[in-house]
């Protein structure tokens, strides 16, 4: 079986740093079968790219190696750092993107990357994705081990995500993330609906400014162009209006608050 | 030979959904050569699949399996299903995407996707891409036959398409898509320009708005910046500028008439 | 190993273009691993294409065969042709998408794409990327040689890419390129840089207006929101502004004249 190696980047797919990257894994690693997964995350939205590791990894074989590179700090002081959780290895830039991956996973292994051997030589100060990330995934899927990138790393360093907070029962949460649909994703989740007291989820609604929205299943449970909450495909509380647009028709963005409580 | 998968869907390039659908389909067929077919379609436009899917399968291999999601009635009773046509194999949602491949091989044999050991276990009510489509185009790449998905299904959906007529030995009919070039295309194709009355195509003119243009055979047949009718790789009368944009300098778009004729 | 063919068109990825040619390819050499190095070249604009093929190739394994499309005169009297650089492979229109390539590599050979066997029939005069290029790159893939293709060619078509000249120890140049971050990718590189008189490039400064900007190492290497000039990825002079869009922020864009000199 060819080793997976998927790619989720902000370089956009109007330039060459995408290309440029593949051919430095497949230099290394001719046999890999490339997926990508997304590249036009907003550019340098560490954020961003943290939601989109959470929404996809796990859905991959176990043994996938991620080159994950948001990387608005490239040739500064920032390490860049590989892990394992969970059966799945990340490479990247040490700056936040693998926040959700860590906290998902305590006690992941992560490691610097700090062996030349494993990089192209001379490395860019401006593009670690070719020069460092995509080589050490390449390598990794090879199959050398994270210890071979370099030392243990016990602070990488975690993101602030928006807060979300419990208050009289209700949640008080945020708009994370607008998708190509217009769907609003927030930062509460399954376990918080579950959290609500009371039982079941028939009873629970979702306020977004002046909009009391109905916990349903799917869309196409309410009538077209009406809005609606439900929990997303990632697990995230998500708003959304059948086939139309919410973060348009609600006029909503990121950091939009968003409550959750039971009728 | 490794299978292919071949991916088009509606789900763009800035999020998540692409990627875990990917994910899903190496977790059931590991050794698959996916391929991106295209993924930025308009959001929800079934015709624009449906139109994306005739212009692409025929140049595949056959035993290529292309999964197709433009599903804007994901979760609701709209079926999934999965068919055979001319050696290639397809899965989606049951609301017309499939409307042209039908049209095209008639008699394919149509499959509803109901067996839930093909899917992921829980199935999202908002993501049958990556939890059923993408799945069960796995199973059927690593062999397993149509009638494992679910029993045949003997009614599936069809699109409504643009009508054309004939009149007076013309034909009628509209702009049905405009591409990145801005070249416009039509619901009309080899098959009217051959029905027209007389002789070769020489004598023959496309009408739009005011414009009267001639057929040609490629852009370069008309100097640069101006207007001509051709024959498009896919078998349909498109309008093009040579080098400019026609949907911009012709102010047209989806759904504008156009008028096939014999000078 | 499967053997490695990398796309790099203009085609965008809103329509089917893409997904055909592959298709095409695949239908010859069902083997290959398609690698998508970039679509989304801005249309019809042949030294974008240029550039991004130059910023690419020499990171993949020899071997790779690019299939390069960027073809305003598609069905024209323009030539298609093959190519072998340095250990890589080059299939295209013979419009000066290949003139950085035959600059870097003085008597690489070239050849006419003129053997129709490896064509598809019939060809389509407004798509030779599927028809012509794609299954040329294929047969090239599948082990056939440049020869087969047809005779050789011994005046391949040059761009005119922007001038750059030296002047009482100066260089002026332009901005070639402006990429998805807001940089300014420019025609002046390190061997300019090196050429100017002094020893280092510590004292050396970049003007483009009424900006002179320091020539530093990497973005960080100024404060967040400040301009600096540094050596791109691909061994130009680039212009930036650290997490910031350069671009828009100095009003400039492709050709604004860019100055090298010593303070």
């Amino acid at each position: 079986m060819p080793p997976v190696i998927a790619l989720l980047t902000d370089f956009g797919l109007r330039d060459h740093y995408v290309g440029a990257m593949k051919g430095a894994i497949l230099s290394v690693c001719p046999e890999a079968s490339l997926v990508d997964v997304v590249h036009d995350l907003p550019p340098h939205d560490i954020t961003a790219g943290a939601l989109a590791l959470e929404a996809t990894y796990r859905f991959f074989p176990p043994g996938t190696v991620f080159v994950a590179v948001v990387d608005p700090g490239v040739g500064s002081r920032r390490r860049g750092i590989g892990l394992a959780a969970g059966g799945w290895l990340f490479v990247g830039p040490d700056n936040g993107l693998f926040t959700l991956l860590l906290d998902a996973h305590p006690g992941a292994p992560v490691h610097l990357i700090a062996n030349p051997a494993l990089s192209r030589v001379p490395v860019s100060p401006v593009f670690h994705g070719r020069d460092v990330f995509g080589p050490a995934a390449g390598w990794l899927a090879r199959g050398r081990s994270l210890a071979e990138l370099g030392p243990q790393v016990t602070d990488p360093v975690r993101l602030e995500l928006p807060r979300k907070r419990s208050h009289h029962d209700e949640w008080q949460g945020a708009v994370i993330h607008v998708d190509r649909f217009g769907n609003l994703t927030t930062n509460l989740d399954e376990r918080d609906l579950d959290s609500l007291a009371g039982s079941g989820r028939e009873g629970v609604e979702v306020v977004l400014g002046e909009a009391v929205l109905p916990l349903v299943r799917t869309y196409a449970d309410v009538a077209v162009g009406q809005p609606c909450a439900l929990v997303g495909s990632g697990g995230r509380v998500e708003i959304a209006i059948n086939q139309g647009r919410a973060a348009d028709s609600l006029s909503a963005g990121k950091g939009t608050p968003v409550l959750l409580r039971r009728r």
